[in-house]
């Protein structure tokens, strides 16, 4: 049973045009690892700003990490986050569990590029996503290349375009966003691309995705900038709850916008880091809205926990339930279920006190909010109020712990036949 | 839409006859928590050999723990494993986050039925399943109780089937099984009665079960016995990996049939921990065959792990991966899922080494095996063998890590629409 997922979303989540940060050259082509022969699978951004890209890189913790993971956690060690330049990224095979073999084609993928920008060795990161278990056709990919880094690249909003097009597997629309923002009287711009529904084919995987500015930022801040937003964002979804072998999410900063270096402990840093973390969320969450078979997007607010990690841990428990993620489905008020997933989240028994525990439904118009649980005891819930709460595809759920004063936020889907189809009839 | 679940399962899973422990008798009977009015909803079991039972129990991990969870918990602890003699269990409603009233009730079941046997103060231990967040009826409940515990409990097939029977919630079939095993010359019998199938209806929960033996066996044994058992059968099964706040296992031994008590360290004990090991998993097993929507009955094998601990959470991760129990339900050969949820399982980097990694279908019926991963590499898989076995209900999937001599088995079923549609569409 094929399936034919709406296309709706693009049109909302697609941006039609951008302001893109200065210095870059992006794009996307078909290079020949898609077997349709057309569609784009070969991505590459460029810093032409300078050879001094500052990049900072996070990496799945799945312990089958593909060999592109490999090849760019060894180079952004070994260049102490300096002097990174491009990314090259292919999609449709994701370069996973391939040997040797895998491990000489991510390193050839990073040659190539270098060389074609007369670049010292290893300036370049490299991400693949697709299918699992199978070697790349290394051969379209070195020669595809050079005729996208010499001959396709650009800074068009069209070049960004097909850049995050050509990230995409089978997600239903590209995810690109750009924003502006400013410095102590400078404007910078950011730029971001990933890619991510799930895994929608068997043995498709992966979330990738990079964001760049212009402002100029020390190697140190923008590690630390990174690991800030990625607990925030990327790290805050859930599709499926299951984490691939390819997860890559890089950030690279060339200075071209000018101003004065943005370093830890500057007052710029604090506005940076703010900047970076709001943009980070906006282009997780469109994961989420591509989720796999979704027709629903929460967020869930987690407020006086015990500590931020607590925190996330229950959001997370409650994302990851396939109980919970059903009952949203069914546009069904069970709050026993979150509950039931609060309680057996990975915490401290100081974290959830059954007493202090509130849970309510935000509703996404803007009016009152629905009380489900107050200090422990259940309110009597209005049916026909929930009902229509939950009829809209935006809602939020506001969970009180009363054990601390840290929160956070986590974004997630719901869990639907569409899911089941996708991930278990595909191939038949 | 309701649906109609299968009752072909009942016919192969529920026994026509069995061998009952000594000095026990049982019974169901329909009391009024059941809104159809005869669904049997009040099940007993009580120790007619003497005054003197010895109990374990293992509860929920839950932080939200049910009333009738903390009751049998405090009673447990307070009378030091002895002196337990009968348990009381109503279906249809899980007196879960209900309040000081909830404490109250469970309280007072166990007080009725002390009363009824002239039994001293917490003798019983009471457990609850069904919907979260409604008081009881509790009249219904204590009215209930001397009705079924003086005139209608018995030893017979039909009164254990009875009792079984009426722990159900919306299980498709009641779960009992009954064996004999011999120590020392003398021949003792078991008989385990649990329900669970994942939450069918909206807030239906839980994991309950109780196993009774007429062998004679310390405190410590049986507690020590317990614990081993449900680590590897109750809490070795997944079928939709939420915890519930109601979940708990029981076992009580009466000595009513003779010999001498078996305590720690006696040649009797691994005897005992072993046939009721074995008993637990045949148990446990029941559940994953009624799990919600399952078309599949799937045994994990981990081998050669670091540690128990280790093999078990890297099983439990593959149980609950909603891509690899799709990819089951679909007859998806699909590893690079299987091995994904390795990959990220909560264990040690030297716990999952990708190069000593090995993955294999076993088939149902006793063909070759399939290898799918050998020490890291893939192989290239007949996908008309995997669909030959993976068209079988049962499969068997071996892996074996290589990294150290500790294993464990795990048991799961699949992820289908019909699980999409019991649990978010119920209601509607």
């Amino acid at each position: 049973m094929r399936f034919i997922r709406t296309l709706s979303k693009a049109a909302r989540f697609v941006p039609e045009s951008g302001t893109y940060p200065k210095g870059f050259a992006v794009g996307g082509i078909h290079c020949g690892v898609k077997k349709d022969g057309k569609s784009l699978d070969l991505a590459m951004l460029h810093n032409t700003h300078s050879k001094d890209g500052v990049a900072a890189a996070v990496f799945t913790k799945n312990k089958f990490k593909a060999a592109p993971v490999q090849v760019s956690r060894r180079i952004v060690d070994e260049k102490h986050n300096q002097h990174i330049n491009s990314i090259i990224v292919n999609s449709g095979n994701a370069n996973a569990v391939t040997g040797a073999q895998g491990m000489k084609d991510a390193e050839d993928m990073v040659k190539v590029t270098d060389a074609i920008f007369e670049d010292g060795p290893n300036s370049t990161l490299v991400m693949s996503t697709g299918v699992i278990g199978q070697n790349l056709p290394i051969d379209n990919i070195l020669s595809g290349i050079p005729r996208l880094g010499l001959e396709n690249l650009g800074s068009d909003h069209a070049h960004w375009l097909n850049c995050a097009t050509a990230l995409c597997t089978t997600d239903t629309f590209p995810k690109l966003v750009s924003k502006q923002f400013e410095v102590d009287g400078t404007t910078y711009t950011l730029a971001g691309l990933c890619k991510g529904a799930g895994m929608i084919c068997p043995n498709m995987a992966t979330l990738l995705g990079f964001f760049v500015t212009d402002a100029p930022v020390s190697p140190a801040a923008l590690k630390q900038i990174l690991t800030y937003s990625v607990d925030r964002s990327f790290n805050a979804i859930s599709v499926d709850g299951d984490m691939s072998t390819n997860d890559t999410i890089v950030a690279i900063a060339n200075g071209a916008a000018g101003g004065a270096v943005i370093d830890v402990g500057t007052p710029a840093f604090e506005t940076l880091q703010q900047s970076i973390t709001e943009f980070a969320q906006q282009l997780a969450q469109l994961v989420v809205r591509d989720g796999e078979g979704a027709t629903k997007f929460i967020e869930l607010r987690v407020n006086n926990a015990s500590s931020f990690e607590d925190a996330h841990k229950i959001a997370n428990s409650i994302a990851n339930s396939a109980l919970f993620k059903t009952a949203m489905y069914g546009k069904d008020a069970n709050w026993g279920r979150i509950l039931c997933a609060i309680g057996y989240a990975d915490v401290g028994s100081d974290a959830v006190v059954p007493t202090t525990t509130n849970v309510s439904f935000i509703p996404a118009d803007g009016s009152e909010p629905l009380k489900l649980l107050v200090n422990g005891e259940p309110e009597l819930v209005d049916e026909d109020r929930a009902s229509e709460i939950l009829a809209h595809e935006d809602l939020i759920i506001d969970i009180d712990l009363g054990t601390g004063d840290s929160s956070t936020k986590f974004w997630t889907c719901d869990f639907s036949h569409e899911y089941v189809t996708i991930n278990g009839d595909y191939r038949s």
